[in-house]
């Protein structure tokens, strides 16, 4: 979706540390167009808070983003900050409704780079039905910021068939994976300084709150669990799953979905896409006799057209992940230990 | 209060970007102590989410904190994160319950410094009765950030008694101010480089939900609005009072609560104590015929010993705030353009 939202005219072209003052300037930025933008109810009334409403469990949900660069093959940080935390409320069962918005920006930031910025999350918004209903600005000096972080905290009601639970899982339970692996990590790679390398790979970050909506609403408590394999990667979702569970996981090398070009990037740079940080996928931990159906139907969602079963969890090897290779030998996949990529969300 | 919370024996003392990769370090971190400090039956699930229960109308709040330095007489940059977003969500008529809380961390913070801060920021929710339900930490280089950004964002469910809107402001509404103002800003200003010096002023960095609540128990829909005059101070609150209600404010000199250190600290360096940040007041306007039980009642709770009514909402001047100066002349306040001080919360 592309907005026409063409930037106000304005009578300054960068953030200065005035901007964060909480006194006029403040309110020129945010008047600028900032409000108008992201206009609704109840970001309207402009007080220290919003005041939402709900009846039963809610999921609560935050996340700071710090990606660099901040315009990336696929997005930027804004659309980002918003999928993030609609996806990790999604992961939770929740319907997304409400965010909140906190900028530190770094003095000098452009406001073009900041009006893009703030296109993308009003898009991004619309795409995933939730508002930005409370928010708040900072600026610090320069060289004590990278351009722009934001933090995304979200709030929706509970799905009312989710009952999403660690203590849920089962061995024989199936572990679904909804997309290609690896793709946001690779496209954020080719962009770093000193790694540039020619590709065409964009980076996969989308909203997936209405393609588990569906899941939800047609298998409900077969879903054990859903997780997000951002930072860390596949591997370090299905270890933490492995070691909170003090069950096994067994996955199948030749069933993971795997863009051939990624696939080519991640042996020339020495990656195991299983490490590699995702955006546009999850895992779902589901029930045996419906795992196949629970698949079959995510592929005919949007963002969900590669998903597949890609193992099991098992009773054999507790608190071990176990991978079966490609030319049938059996390796463990532990979790890794520090970064393979700084800042990738 | 003093919590008696050593520090775990680690094998790392500093922070390092591999302790923001999601991976084994950042689960070495976190599980280092971090969540034992901060344990709680929603923490504990290391979801992606917390999920919470609500009957009704919900305050949301967000802030991020960039204080420089992190520490300072009185306080630290842990402990404003929890009693800022605390103080928002009672300015809204709500009653705080559930935090998050998200790190930006600067690669070489020592572990030291951090944990103390943990340790601050445990004490500050047990003071005003919050819990941090779900967290999200990041890493940034050295010379990307500045040791530590913290973001909070608040939930709690709205007080019965609570009508607070900008729209019931009405001519002859009293202006009701808490408490001692400019003491947060003298106080950080005391310390910052190149401007050091001799005071023992200390930052009045507090939870004011509290004596909000017992307000609201015996004032309710009396109390028309509630701000907390942060950044921009107590000038900056009143003018965007006057430009949103479109009436005027009047205010009285001699009837500002100023601590004497303050103001003499304020008189060398050339500050205006009504553009001085304040981090433990808050300001009241309150129906005219219940300000002075209010005042009184106020007086006799905890960080209300030195309220005062101040002034006056007027039909006059629309959208200006005037002072009547202790010698006898009247100005206008206006809002204030820039930044005096940036980074004070």
């Amino acid at each position: 979706m592309q907005l026409d939202c063409p930037m106000p005219e304005l009578d300054f072209d960068i953030i200065t540390l005035g901007h964060g003052s909480g006194g006029l300037l403040t309110n020129k930025l945010l008047e600028s167009g900032v409000f108008n933008l992201l206009s609704n109810d109840k970001l309207d009334t402009h007080h220290d808070g919003a005041i939402l409403s709900f009846n039963g469990a809610v999921g609560f949900s935050t996340d700071s983003f710090v990606i660099s660069p901040i315009f990336f093959p696929g997005g930027n940080i804004g659309e980002l900050a918003v999928n993030g935390t609609v996806n990790d409320l999604a992961m939770c069962g929740a319907i997304p409704q409400h965010l909140s918005l906190g900028f530190v920006l770094e003095e000098g930031l452009s406001m073009a780079d900041f009006w893009q910025i703030l296109v993308s999350i009003k898009s991004a918004c619309e795409r995933a039905g939730v508002q930005v209903v409370t928010g708040d600005t900072k600026v610090v000096e320069k060289g004590k910021g990278d351009k722009i972080f934001i933090n995304t905290t979200g709030l929706g009601p509970i799905h009312p068939r989710a009952d999403i639970r660690m203590s849920r899982i089962q061995p024989g339970d199936k572990v679904v994976i909804s997309g290609n692996l690896a793709t946001h990590g690779v496209a954020i790679l080719s962009v770093r300084e000193g790694l540039q390398f020619e590709t065409d790979i964009e980076s996969d970050t989308c909203n997936l709150n209405h393609t588990v909506r569906a899941l939800l609403d047609e298998f409900g408590p077969a879903i054990h669990l859903m997780r997000d394999p951002t930072r860390g990667g596949v591997a370090t979702v299905l270890n933490e799953l492995a070691r909170d569970t003090r069950l096994g996981v067994d996955i199948h090398q030749p069933l993971l979905p795997l863009d051939e070009q990624v696939e080519g990037a991640c042996e020339i740079l020495g990656l195991d896409p299983l490490y590699v940080a995702n955006e546009g996928i999850f895992i779902a931990i589901v029930e045996a006799g419906q795992a196949e159906a629970f698949t079959s139907k995510l592929r005919s969602l949007e963002h969900g057209e590669n998903a597949a079963v890609i193992g099991e969890v098992v009773d054999a090897h507790p608190r071990q992940v176990v991978l079966s290779s490609n030319i049938g030998g059996k390796r463990v996949v532990n979790m890794p230990v520090g970064e393979q990529l700084p800042r990738i969300c």
